[in-house]
């Protein structure tokens, strides 16, 4: 089946990517979907990608359960406020009606920082560095496979801290040395970092931090949030230590999370009119082997030219598949291993073998190349570094050319309605100047620099003096 | 804290191994329980164990949703009536009352075969080889911390096959080479593979395999189960595909789990009076490196060989923690990782490190050496080795030395009463029979053998015609 073409209808192309490349489906608890093994290789080796890092941050894993007793959540004023409408109730288990409804987590800070308060006594017990990986449900309006479903999974961390700065400085380095880094160095994907204006922030936070990359219908999305929760928790579940002092404090508070979300992320950022496009450091395969045959004759040769490049290439850590399926001509098999984003295809044929070469195709850029067979293992993983590096280059140069200054309202909601992209511009800091924006072209602000300074110049709004530099994006 | 010794009090030193290991601790909700980090990270090493081997079988992760609308799970009977009465139910969500009430799923046949339904047209389209890891929730009456919690972390294997003897070999096949495999190899936890009885089986299922391993109370612990489900959810979720000969027929199906219930087994098989004992292959740390100095003097060169030491032994991929903790004192230290099993322990004093040696004691044995400095890591990677084997050695002689042959029903019970363990003994087949046993003893069939094979003798309970050898015992 054809894809729409991109430049038609975007969310249709979506949608028939993640269906044709078999990554996932919707399954029949209101929008919550089906994780097939296609989509869920590539979760997992995203968690890998974070995990390592939150690991080698000095962060252990853990977990909670995923009930929350109702009347704990209701401990912190904004974050029920927050998340009480998206919450899932269980009212009955075992045959009978609870005494008390449990909710099922919509994030965990409420029942973790319940614990911390049992577990935090004096400086000592401090940084507390935790993370767990789980599902989470927050009733949605308009679900989207991956970028918005009921339940999801994803990594949350929770930190606690002795002072206010340290708290601060673990959420950056979190956004920093964690997300960005495992978002540009494994999933190719360019972010930009910076701090949420209070309307985006999350329910309950001093501060949201986030990276926000630009897909390539041009709308923002946000990949991860970082958040500096001040005492707000400690202060609500009672997380009191005694310092060095010998007073008793109040504990500071991080929390941060990515989600399944991110699998959208990779088809939106790098996907083409052809389908998935994998960054290598990704791909459940890095490269799908086609043997090419017309005879019995000719098969035999060539399925052993194909096995000896598979095993070159296996022996250099390529993650390689073979498909030697006789019931597909050729033909098919390109088509469904383009559309499954496979980052390089060989073909063997019976002059390939003659002549001692094989044939090399990118998937990125679809150049072909013909290759000494002995060298085939060498070039091949040469040219996956490249793929690595020219995706993430090609997003970034993308992202960078949809990214205007646009001089007043009248031509930022222009830019915003075509071609869109991030629209950098003064803001005066007013929640009414972003909620007209948000009325007249649902763009949003998507960051605040990481650093705000004073700068030289007016709101694009209403024309006072701005404050700082906003970048407002339509996003999903 | 002092434990409780085995002898006298099992449950309570099993309760105080968790708690001063920091293992878990319960949670809010009834039966609910926070994995720890330490506990967790042993969780981790499981589940690698485990996943590895599902892969290198040939299986595929996926992940189905936790929410199960209530009509799905009423199309299998015998598999409603086994969890129904478990099962909890979310009725509101996103502030409105739900028009079908989801289950949360307390195993995932009915949603997964549901989509199997749509998956499966054709024999081409089979085997299918899935599993997924998640939680799972099922209301418990009696919760004990990681063997029995309403809410534990699991995989759950799904496959569908063409034929029943394809799906019984595959049921098997994880039996043997993933579960028994893991659990003897890994979790150093011999295991006996077996039946189980009708009384015992999966609902739904044809056949339930177990592993089943002895605890150092004498009881028995199943510590995984792999069902052949026959054609009962292809028939009741509609799974038909056209086989060879062109006639539509309703695929065999397997299911297969091991859980967090896994962690409390290596707690019980391994766990000795002065806490955990780890096996080197699940150990967090393998080795604690613990500096022994009284003057600052002293200090400096102390924690140079100990750095030393660890380098040596993580250049030979050995997990080492070097507890250089000045507040406390090395007998608190030693009690501590004691209690945590680590299986190696390295003291270097100041006249170890003027003589070129490290004290090495083993946590399993208890025994101590002296070891030149030079050779530490190569003697240190043997001793885990040894140990690894050593704790698979005593859990099987200790389980053997606790399997009786009694000769009728009087003795079986007296040796049931004490010391515990496997009975082994005729049976003529009928629940009547392994009803009187149980409410006799509380001992239930554990195993019956894989193939069976008339046998000549007597039914241990009612003297009829034995059909074959059952093990008996008290379990968790």
């Amino acid at each position: 089946m054809a894809l729409p073409k991109q430049s038609d209808d975007f969310p249709g192309w979506y949608q028939a990517v993640v269906k044709q490349a078999d990554l996932a489906e919707p399954s029949l608890a209101r929008g919550t979907m089906v994780i097939k093994p296609y989509g869920f290789a590539i979760w997992e080796a995203i968690q890998r990608a974070f995990d390592e890092r939150i690991k080698a941050t000095g962060h252990e894993n853990l977990y909670f359960p995923m009930f929350i007793p109702a009347r704990l959540l209701e401990k912190e004023a904004e974050h029920v406020e927050g998340f009480a409408p998206e919450v899932a109730v269980v009212t009955h288990a075992g045959g009978e009606k609870l005494e008390e409804p449990l909710v099922v987590r919509p994030t965990s800070e409420t029942i973790i920082w319940d614990a911390y308060s049992r577990w935090v006594q004096s400086y000592r017990d401090l940084p507390l560095l935790y993370n767990q990986w789980c599902n989470v449900v927050r009733w949605e309006m308009r679900p989207r496979v991956f970028l918005r479903t009921t339940e999801f999974l994803w990594q949350e961390g929770h930190t606690a801290h002795e002072t206010a700065e340290e708290a601060i400085a673990e959420s950056l380095r979190i956004l920093r040395e964690v997300y960005a880094d495992a978002a540009e160095k494994v999933l190719a994907i360019p972010v930009r970092l910076g701090r949420k204006s209070a309307a985006e922030r999350f329910p309950g936070a001093v501060e949201t931090y986030a990276m926000e990359a630009l897909m390539r219908d041009r709308k923002a999305l946000q990949a991860g949030t970082s958040h500096y929760l001040g005492q707000n928790f400690a202060k609500a579940y009672g997380v009191q230590f005694q310092g060095r002092d010998g007073t008793l404090q109040h504990a500071y508070a991080t929390s941060w999370g990515v989600s399944t979300r991110l699998v959208g992320g990779v088809i939106m950022a790098h996907g083409d009119d052809r389908g998935l496009r994998l960054p290598p450091a990704l791909a459940p395969s890095q490269v799908v082997v086609v043997p090419i045959y017309r005879t019995p004759e000719e098969r035999g040769g060539v399925l052993e030219a194909c096995a000896s490049l598979a095993a070159a290439l296996r022996e250099r850590g390529v993650r390689v598949k073979v498909d030697d399926r006789d019931e597909h001509r050729p033909g098919y098999k390109f088509n469904e291993w383009e559309m499954k984003g496979v980052p390089v295809r060989a073909e063997v044929g019976p002059r390939d073998v003659a002549a001692g070469v094989v044939q090399i195709a990118r998937r990125d850029t679809g150049t072909k190349e013909s290759c000494p067979a002995t060298g085939a293992g060498e070039r091949v993983s040469e040219l996956l570094g490249s793929i690595q590096e020219s995706l993430l280059r090609e997003a970034a140069e993308f992202r960078d050319a949809h990214t205007f200054r646009p001089k007043d309202s009248k031509e930022m909601a222009g830019l915003l309605g075509d071609p869109g992209g991030f629209m950098i511009a003064g803001w005066c800091g007013s929640p009414a100047c972003e909620a007209t924006v948000k009325g007249d072209t649902k763009a949003t602000i998507r960051y605040l620099p990481l650093d705000p300074e004073p700068i030289d110049g007016t709101c694009i709004v209403c024309g006072a003096q701005a404050m700082e530099e906003a970048a407002w994006a339509q996003a999903y």
